[in-house]
């Protein structure tokens, strides 16, 4: 037999705590403000729609956050997840360079973000917590939290972009199938959503504001975040920590590890293991994050205090940020259409820990189709943009003629996608250019508010 | 940690060898007769669309058949696929039955298709062969046979069923994501097809009618058939090889096993291991085959010579019929929509070796929806059926008060068939009736042909 192909672990290697990166971070993070006062943000303020677990996890300054079983229990039925050697990859790349991948996309949802709903789920039930509500933009955060719900039996309700409703009924029907509730957003439930009818395609921002107002409303129901804030990032960390141990199986260790950024948690929950070994021990592993050239939040965007939201309901957060109430355009990957990124993720890059790299949507669809036809998955539009990259790092190490060990991580598929692939094979996605113009408008719109560091 | 949920073997554990169930059949099994002639068929009469190693499998009496070491590579990238043990569903179900169920949705096409796409590819292949042909209906073996193809640098040619074609784009996305070229069938570029313009939602006869010609016409073409021959199942073996290895892991044997048949291969794949320690070592495992009531070939069916494709072009083969040219009606389950079974299984179940029963398709859903929302994968439509059959099972271990041990062949992933899941929610699915009259119907049709005893 050749060189193994799947590093897969025993549910007794399922990781026992979530790393968390805020006491390594380089010095003192600015913290959350409260949108009226521009104090900073104190659990009480949190606490009419988080439970208290996740606030004290959201401020938590312990290094390691032990993993409750129950949430172990639930991640046996998809974790760990195998970390593959791309063989055949690196034969059709004609490259030295050793690539492999973990794959997220065996969670019943189909990507990462299963990892966190079910912690959140569970968290919210221990408090008593009936009802949970949240936005979805494609869908992706939405099933994963309807399942999360579904092994916590909570109830899930689920605010929908109103142009997705219509476009994705298959990612409706895949909440719906696991239990959820799920409103056409703007809805007339809400009076955010009344005051928004006009609005009929909907918004991520006006999703948000229905959802938030839901929890704010009833004692029993509390909301929901999949991405960008700590808590969430911390539980990703699951992902980068079996990939430390599944590449000791295989005898490496990464050179580059690269993954792709809507809010950050995907790429936070792959990196943040590497970011302290780094950080602690003097490693040089270099940690690539991948976003999309017409959402180029960490490459172009401002460092600055902004809203988490559109509409200006949450704490302001210090962050990269494109300003929020920039619409980016429609590129296929809607997991990485957001405005801004996680503050630990933002200051990281600000530090020079992380790199970050801008990709076009047709370079990413290409190197997507490529890798279907050798590795025969179908990569979600999102882990293209990281595919793209880990291309050009092979690529590299083929000119410099060295054997580079490249860490991607695949965080999810492509089967609700399919339509983005027609539209690429038929030549018909282009690429989008974020202009100065733009960038321009967004800091024009920036909320006044303290100047970061 | 409590017993584990999966049960994964490393892929040094891929089988080494097909199991051949052709020399544990009880009697002589009567051969497929050339359509005109009616003597029966020889390797010279298949020559012209398919390679000579298939066409040595598919009259092997070797109890056993080396899997060729570029097959077993390919293998490698879902291989061997993850036996899970049921305790959510168990626990939902009340039942003190051990219930597992073997995953093959985690292969790149999401079901058990690609085990023997990859082989057929490999073969045709090693013959020079530069190009195949095939028929799909739903897609699902037209998108495995585009990923075998890739793998091995072969031409696809697909020919999908009009209507498919028109309301799945999505499988139709997925081949040619994988490179296949797709043809919207009745075409123009077959005499078959043109023969039959005025048929324009097409069918699953003619769809064959067409890639048989494409095949037969080209020196450097040849033919793919997903199911019901002999070699297609015995390539299928490598699921019920690896579950009794994995159980023999978990410390159990099954009782009964439970998987759902259209052509037969995804059965013949899970059960002919378990057929032959019962054949051969007195062992008394229930076999048990789930079909829809739709299109009840085994529960309902004539044993008897009929063709295997709708206009009479095939060999004919010895078998459970409805008749070769019933239509069966839209049950949502596409790959259960075939009018025969494999010869080899439909011998099994005359013999009294394997039992079949008849599913309603809502029964099936039901049963498919308590499974995700408790066990987080979204079955097929398919294997609903298996799953219907085997909760009926656990509900009868919980009446008789024992421990059965339940293995399910869970064939594939529901993600391109959410548009069933919506009817079922929606309380839009009806249960389709077999009636008296459609089998008196049919066996007036059925071909002049010698009895089968």
């Amino acid at each position: 037999m050749p060189e193994p192909t799947k590093f897969e672990l025993p549910e007794s290697e399922i990781p026992e705590v979530w790393v968390n990166v805020l006491p390594d971070l380089p010095g003192t993070p600015s913290p959350p403000l409260h949108p009226a006062t521009q104090e900073p943000v104190g659990p009480e303020d949190l606490a009419p729609i988080f439970p208290m677990g996740l606030i004290a996890q959201e401020v938590s300054t312990e290094p390691e956050i032990p993993i409750p079983d129950e949430v172990r229990d639930a991640y046996r039925l998809w974790r760990p997840t195998p970390l593959y050697r791309a063989h055949r990859l690196e034969r059709a790349l004609d490259t030295p360079a050793h690539i492999y991948y973990k794959y997220e996309g065996v969670s019943p949802a189909g990507s990462h973000k299963p990892n966190t709903a079910v912690a959140q789920a569970f968290y919210n039930k221990q408090e008593g917590v009936r009802k949970l509500a949240t936005e979805t933009g494609a869908g992706q955060w939405g099933s994963a939290l309807a399942l999360g719900c579904g092994f916590f039996d909570l109830e899930c309700e689920v605010f929908m972009v109103g142009i997705s409703y219509d476009q994705k009924p298959y990612r409706r029907v895949m909440m719906e199938t696991w239990g959820a509730t799920v409103h056409r957003s703007p809805s007339d439930l809400t009076e955010a959503g009344r005051s928004q009818a006009e609005h009929q395609s909907g918004s991520l921002g006006i999703a948000i504001s229905e959802a938030v107002q839901v929890a704010a409303a009833s004692e029993d129901t509390n909301y929901s975040l999949g991405s960008v804030l700590n808590h969430v990032c911390l539980h990703q960390t699951v992902i980068g920590q079996e990939c430390l141990r599944q590449l000791e199986l295989a005898g490496e260790y990464p050179d580059v590890v690269v993954g792709c950024v809507g809010g950050g948690s995907n790429f936070a929950g792959l990196s943040y293991p590497f970011v302290r070994r780094n950080l602690r021990e003097g490693l040089t592993t270099r940690l690539v994050a991948s976003e999309p050239a017409a959402c180029p939040t960490l490459t172009r965007g401002a460092y600055r205090y902004d809203f988490g939201d559109t509409v200006g309901m949450t704490p302001l957060l210090p962050m990269y940020t494109l300003g929020h109430d920039f619409v980016p355009p429609p590129v296929h990957a809607g997991g990485l259409r957001y405005h801004g990124d996680a503050p630990s993720l933002s200051g990281l890059v600000r530090e020079g820990v992380i790199e970050a790299k801008a990709i076009q949507q047709t370079a990413a669809f290409d190197a997507a189709v490529r890798f279907a036809r050798v590795e025969g998955i179908i990569p979600g539009p999102e882990p293209a943009h990281a595919l793209r990259a880990a291309f050009d790092e092979a690529e590299d190490a083929k000119q410099a003629g060295h054997e580079r060990v490249i860490l991607i991580g695949l965080s999810g598929h492509g089967h609700f996608d399919m339509s983005a692939y027609q539209a690429f094979l038929a030549g018909e996605l282009s690429d989008l250019e974020f202009s100065e113009q733009d960038m321009a408008t967004a800091l024009e719109r920036l909320p006044q508010a303290p100047a970061l560091t």
